[in-house]
Protein backbone atom coordinates (compact mmCIF):
# COMPACT_ATOMS: atom_id res chain seq x y z
CA UNK A 1 0.00 0.00 0.00
CA UNK A 2 3.19 2.25 0.39
CA UNK A 3 3.87 1.77 -3.42
CA UNK A 4 0.01 2.41 -4.17
CA UNK A 5 0.64 5.70 -2.11
CA UNK A 6 3.44 7.03 -3.79
CA UNK A 7 1.43 6.17 -7.29
CA UNK A 8 -1.21 8.24 -5.55
CA UNK A 9 1.19 11.34 -5.05
CA UNK A 10 2.55 10.87 -8.70
CA UNK A 11 -1.12 11.14 -9.83
CA UNK A 12 -1.92 14.22 -7.70
CA UNK A 13 1.14 15.93 -9.24
CA UNK A 14 0.01 15.74 -12.60
CA UNK A 15 -3.31 17.04 -11.93
CA UNK A 16 -5.22 13.48 -11.33
CA UNK A 17 -7.43 12.76 -8.77
CA UNK A 18 -4.94 10.52 -6.73
CA UNK A 19 -5.37 7.27 -6.42
CA UNK A 20 -2.48 4.32 -7.09
CA UNK A 21 -2.60 1.10 -7.60
CA UNK A 22 -0.03 -2.26 -6.82
CA UNK A 23 -0.84 -5.57 -9.25
CA UNK A 24 1.01 -8.04 -7.04
CA UNK A 25 1.31 -11.40 -8.97
CA UNK A 26 1.47 -14.67 -7.48
CA UNK A 27 5.20 -14.87 -8.02
CA UNK A 28 5.68 -11.63 -6.10
CA UNK A 29 5.98 -9.28 -9.31
CA UNK A 30 4.57 -6.05 -9.17
CA UNK A 31 3.50 -3.58 -11.45
CA UNK A 32 2.25 0.19 -10.67
CA UNK A 33 -0.06 2.30 -11.71
CA UNK A 34 -1.85 5.36 -11.14
CA UNK A 35 -4.80 7.15 -12.31
CA UNK A 36 -4.27 8.72 -15.36
CA UNK A 37 -7.55 10.15 -16.59
CA UNK A 38 -6.53 13.62 -17.39
CA UNK A 39 -3.23 13.11 -18.26
CA UNK A 40 -4.27 10.60 -20.83
CA UNK A 41 -7.65 12.00 -21.62
CA UNK A 42 -9.17 8.54 -21.02
CA UNK A 43 -12.56 8.05 -19.38
CA UNK A 44 -11.60 4.30 -18.00
CA UNK A 45 -7.82 5.38 -17.02
CA UNK A 46 -8.45 4.39 -13.28
CA UNK A 47 -5.52 3.23 -11.58
CA UNK A 48 -7.01 -0.34 -11.41
CA UNK A 49 -7.87 -0.63 -15.22
CA UNK A 50 -4.33 0.69 -15.97
CA UNK A 51 -2.85 -1.52 -13.83
CA UNK A 52 -4.88 -4.53 -15.24
CA UNK A 53 -3.92 -3.67 -18.58
CA UNK A 54 -0.02 -3.24 -17.55
CA UNK A 55 -0.33 -6.83 -15.76
CA UNK A 56 -2.21 -8.76 -17.99
CA UNK A 57 0.73 -7.19 -20.72
CA UNK A 58 3.31 -8.55 -18.88
CA UNK A 59 1.99 -11.80 -18.06
CA UNK A 60 0.41 -12.01 -21.96
CA UNK A 61 -2.79 -13.16 -20.76
CA UNK A 62 -6.12 -11.47 -20.10
CA UNK A 63 -6.50 -14.00 -16.84
CA UNK A 64 -5.12 -12.85 -13.55
CA UNK A 65 -5.28 -15.52 -11.70
CA UNK A 66 -3.52 -15.70 -8.14
CA UNK A 67 -3.06 -12.21 -8.65
CA UNK A 68 -3.62 -9.08 -5.76
CA UNK A 69 -4.60 -5.63 -6.54
CA UNK A 70 -3.62 -3.34 -4.17
CA UNK A 71 -5.18 0.32 -4.50
CA UNK A 72 -5.77 3.64 -2.32
CA UNK A 73 -9.55 4.09 -2.78
CA UNK A 74 -12.23 1.57 -2.66
CA UNK A 75 -13.06 0.84 -6.23
CA UNK A 76 -15.96 2.42 -8.10
CA UNK A 77 -18.18 0.10 -10.76
CA UNK A 78 -15.70 0.76 -13.72
CA UNK A 79 -13.30 -0.92 -11.85
CA UNK A 80 -14.53 -3.33 -9.56
CA UNK A 81 -16.29 -5.18 -12.26
CA UNK A 82 -12.92 -4.99 -14.82
CA UNK A 83 -11.20 -6.87 -11.36
CA UNK A 84 -14.14 -10.07 -11.69
CA UNK A 85 -13.48 -9.67 -15.22
CA UNK A 86 -10.13 -10.40 -14.48
CA UNK A 87 -10.31 -13.17 -12.42
CA UNK A 88 -7.69 -11.59 -10.14
CA UNK A 89 -7.71 -13.43 -6.76
CA UNK A 90 -7.49 -10.50 -3.83
CA UNK A 91 -8.41 -6.79 -3.67
CA UNK A 92 -6.91 -4.50 -0.89
CA UNK A 93 -8.09 -0.83 -0.61
CA UNK A 94 -7.47 1.78 1.39
CA UNK A 95 -10.32 3.90 2.42
CA UNK A 96 -13.77 3.97 1.16
CA UNK A 97 -15.90 6.13 -1.41
CA UNK A 98 -18.92 6.54 -0.13
CA UNK A 99 -20.02 8.37 -3.44
CA UNK A 100 -19.06 5.63 -6.00
CA UNK A 101 -17.91 2.66 -3.90
CA UNK A 102 -18.48 -1.00 -5.48
CA UNK A 103 -16.91 -3.23 -3.11
CA UNK A 104 -18.44 -2.18 -0.07
CA UNK A 105 -20.58 0.94 -0.32
CA UNK A 106 -23.00 1.15 -3.29
CA UNK A 107 -22.23 -2.16 -4.87
CA UNK A 108 -20.72 -5.56 -3.55
CA UNK A 109 -19.48 -6.68 -7.20
CA UNK A 110 -16.40 -8.24 -6.02
CA UNK A 111 -18.13 -10.84 -3.89
CA UNK A 112 -21.65 -10.95 -5.73
CA UNK A 113 -22.06 -14.82 -5.94
CA UNK A 114 -24.22 -14.15 -9.09
CA UNK A 115 -20.78 -13.64 -11.09
CA UNK A 116 -19.10 -16.45 -12.42
CA UNK A 117 -15.86 -15.12 -9.97
CA UNK A 118 -15.09 -13.63 -6.67
CA UNK A 119 -12.19 -11.92 -4.80
CA UNK A 120 -11.14 -12.00 -1.53
CA UNK A 121 -11.43 -8.47 -0.09
CA UNK A 122 -9.56 -6.67 2.62
CA UNK A 123 -10.09 -2.67 3.38
CA UNK A 124 -9.41 0.10 5.21
CA UNK A 125 -5.51 -0.66 4.82
CA UNK A 126 -3.87 2.60 5.70
CA UNK A 127 -7.24 4.54 5.11
CA UNK A 128 -6.34 7.69 6.70
CA UNK A 129 -3.27 8.23 4.47
CA UNK A 130 -5.33 7.46 1.33
CA UNK A 131 -7.78 9.94 2.44
CA UNK A 132 -5.70 12.36 3.33
CA UNK A 133 -3.96 12.94 0.00
CA UNK A 134 -7.67 13.00 -1.43
CA UNK A 135 -9.09 15.59 0.69
CA UNK A 136 -5.72 17.89 0.25
CA UNK A 137 -6.23 17.19 -3.53
CA UNK A 138 -9.86 18.62 -3.72
CA UNK A 139 -9.25 21.27 -1.32
CA UNK A 140 -6.08 22.82 -3.18
CA UNK A 141 -8.61 22.28 -6.70
CA UNK A 142 -11.42 24.44 -4.84
CA UNK A 143 -8.96 26.90 -3.90
CA UNK A 144 -8.03 27.23 -7.25
CA UNK A 145 -11.69 28.11 -8.07
CA UNK A 146 -12.21 24.76 -10.01
CA UNK A 147 -15.21 22.45 -9.29
CA UNK B 1 -27.28 -1.63 -34.13
CA UNK B 2 -26.29 -3.04 -37.86
CA UNK B 3 -22.81 -1.40 -37.54
CA UNK B 4 -22.35 -2.89 -34.15
CA UNK B 5 -23.61 -6.38 -35.58
CA UNK B 6 -20.78 -6.35 -37.95
CA UNK B 7 -18.26 -5.99 -34.83
CA UNK B 8 -20.04 -8.72 -33.75
CA UNK B 9 -19.71 -11.01 -36.36
CA UNK B 10 -15.26 -9.84 -36.95
CA UNK B 11 -15.30 -10.36 -33.35
CA UNK B 12 -16.32 -13.94 -34.19
CA UNK B 13 -13.93 -14.20 -36.92
CA UNK B 14 -11.01 -13.67 -34.77
CA UNK B 15 -12.03 -16.03 -32.09
CA UNK B 16 -13.27 -13.95 -29.09
CA UNK B 17 -17.00 -13.68 -27.97
CA UNK B 18 -19.50 -11.74 -30.67
CA UNK B 19 -19.78 -8.57 -29.10
CA UNK B 20 -19.83 -5.16 -31.29
CA UNK B 21 -20.47 -1.84 -30.01
CA UNK B 22 -20.59 1.77 -32.42
CA UNK B 23 -20.24 5.16 -30.37
CA UNK B 24 -22.25 8.19 -31.90
CA UNK B 25 -21.49 11.52 -31.72
CA UNK B 26 -23.87 14.93 -30.76
CA UNK B 27 -22.42 15.36 -34.83
CA UNK B 28 -23.26 11.90 -35.84
CA UNK B 29 -19.68 10.68 -36.23
CA UNK B 30 -19.50 7.04 -35.69
CA UNK B 31 -16.84 5.17 -33.62
CA UNK B 32 -16.87 1.27 -34.26
CA UNK B 33 -15.43 -1.40 -31.70
CA UNK B 34 -15.83 -4.88 -30.97
CA UNK B 35 -14.72 -7.12 -28.07
CA UNK B 36 -10.74 -7.77 -28.39
CA UNK B 37 -10.02 -9.53 -25.16
CA UNK B 38 -8.69 -12.94 -26.88
CA UNK B 39 -6.67 -11.08 -29.43
CA UNK B 40 -4.90 -8.51 -27.17
CA UNK B 41 -4.88 -10.68 -24.32
CA UNK B 42 -6.72 -7.21 -22.61
CA UNK B 43 -9.31 -8.23 -19.84
CA UNK B 44 -10.63 -4.97 -20.26
CA UNK B 45 -11.24 -4.89 -24.00
CA UNK B 46 -14.77 -5.46 -23.82
CA UNK B 47 -16.12 -3.73 -27.00
CA UNK B 48 -17.91 -0.63 -24.98
CA UNK B 49 -14.51 0.12 -23.13
CA UNK B 50 -12.72 -0.34 -26.72
CA UNK B 51 -15.23 2.00 -28.07
CA UNK B 52 -14.83 4.64 -25.47
CA UNK B 53 -11.32 5.11 -25.63
CA UNK B 54 -11.19 5.27 -29.04
CA UNK B 55 -13.85 8.02 -29.19
CA UNK B 56 -12.14 10.02 -25.85
CA UNK B 57 -9.18 9.57 -28.57
CA UNK B 58 -10.86 11.22 -31.36
CA UNK B 59 -12.18 14.19 -29.50
CA UNK B 60 -9.15 14.19 -27.33
CA UNK B 61 -11.37 14.72 -24.05
CA UNK B 62 -12.19 12.00 -21.37
CA UNK B 63 -15.81 13.50 -21.22
CA UNK B 64 -18.27 11.89 -24.02
CA UNK B 65 -21.06 14.18 -23.39
CA UNK B 66 -24.02 14.15 -25.47
CA UNK B 67 -22.15 11.06 -26.95
CA UNK B 68 -24.54 7.35 -27.56
CA UNK B 69 -23.14 3.94 -27.28
CA UNK B 70 -24.89 0.84 -29.17
CA UNK B 71 -23.78 -2.49 -28.27
CA UNK B 72 -24.47 -5.62 -28.98
CA UNK B 73 -25.54 -6.91 -25.72
CA UNK B 74 -26.16 -5.72 -22.32
CA UNK B 75 -23.18 -4.61 -20.68
CA UNK B 76 -21.77 -5.77 -17.60
CA UNK B 77 -20.74 -3.64 -14.78
CA UNK B 78 -17.46 -2.89 -16.06
CA UNK B 79 -18.92 -1.98 -19.11
CA UNK B 80 -22.02 -0.01 -17.58
CA UNK B 81 -19.29 1.23 -15.05
CA UNK B 82 -17.37 3.07 -17.78
CA UNK B 83 -20.15 4.37 -19.72
CA UNK B 84 -21.22 6.28 -16.13
CA UNK B 85 -17.74 7.55 -15.59
CA UNK B 86 -17.73 8.71 -19.56
CA UNK B 87 -20.80 10.77 -18.86
CA UNK B 88 -21.71 9.28 -21.99
CA UNK B 89 -25.90 10.34 -22.66
CA UNK B 90 -27.76 7.47 -23.82
CA UNK B 91 -27.07 3.64 -23.94
CA UNK B 92 -28.59 1.40 -26.79
CA UNK B 93 -28.72 -2.20 -26.56
CA UNK B 94 -29.43 -5.43 -28.16
CA UNK B 95 -29.87 -8.51 -25.83
CA UNK B 96 -30.07 -9.17 -22.29
CA UNK B 97 -26.87 -10.66 -20.48
CA UNK B 98 -28.97 -12.77 -17.49
CA UNK B 99 -25.70 -13.49 -16.01
CA UNK B 100 -23.77 -10.43 -15.83
CA UNK B 101 -26.19 -7.46 -17.05
CA UNK B 102 -25.44 -4.65 -15.34
CA UNK B 103 -28.11 -2.27 -17.11
CA UNK B 104 -31.07 -4.30 -16.43
CA UNK B 105 -30.47 -7.71 -14.70
CA UNK B 106 -28.18 -8.19 -11.31
CA UNK B 107 -27.37 -4.21 -11.67
CA UNK B 108 -28.96 -1.01 -13.03
CA UNK B 109 -25.74 0.79 -12.75
CA UNK B 110 -26.41 3.26 -15.36
CA UNK B 111 -29.84 4.76 -14.17
CA UNK B 112 -28.50 4.57 -10.60
CA UNK B 113 -30.04 8.01 -8.76
CA UNK B 114 -27.06 7.98 -6.11
CA UNK B 115 -24.22 7.80 -8.74
CA UNK B 116 -22.78 11.16 -10.53
CA UNK B 117 -24.43 10.62 -13.52
CA UNK B 118 -27.09 8.48 -15.20
CA UNK B 119 -27.84 8.08 -18.81
CA UNK B 120 -31.28 7.17 -20.46
CA UNK B 121 -31.50 3.01 -21.73
CA UNK B 122 -33.08 1.70 -24.92
CA UNK B 123 -32.95 -2.18 -24.84
CA UNK B 124 -34.25 -5.21 -27.03
CA UNK B 125 -32.75 -3.39 -30.40
CA UNK B 126 -32.50 -6.38 -32.64
CA UNK B 127 -32.07 -8.60 -29.76
CA UNK B 128 -32.88 -11.77 -31.55
CA UNK B 129 -30.02 -11.19 -33.72
CA UNK B 130 -27.52 -10.05 -31.11
CA UNK B 131 -28.30 -12.93 -29.19
CA UNK B 132 -28.02 -15.42 -31.99
CA UNK B 133 -24.37 -14.60 -32.99
CA UNK B 134 -23.62 -15.32 -29.31
CA UNK B 135 -25.46 -19.08 -29.28
CA UNK B 136 -23.92 -19.90 -32.47
CA UNK B 137 -20.59 -19.11 -30.99
CA UNK B 138 -21.30 -20.89 -27.89
CA UNK B 139 -22.60 -23.87 -29.80
CA UNK B 140 -19.67 -23.97 -32.06
CA UNK B 141 -17.17 -23.80 -29.37
CA UNK B 142 -18.76 -26.32 -27.28
CA UNK B 143 -18.48 -28.59 -30.58
CA UNK B 144 -14.66 -27.85 -30.33
CA UNK B 145 -14.70 -28.94 -26.72
CA UNK B 146 -13.55 -25.63 -25.20
CA UNK B 147 -15.43 -24.62 -22.13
Amino acid sequence: MRAALEEADAAALAGDVPVGAVLVSPGGELVRARNLREVEEDPTAHAEVVGLRAAARSTGRWRLDGWTCVVTLEPCAMCAGALVNARVARLVYGCADPKAGAVDSLYQIPTDPRLNHRLEVVSGVLADACAERLKAFFAARRREGKK
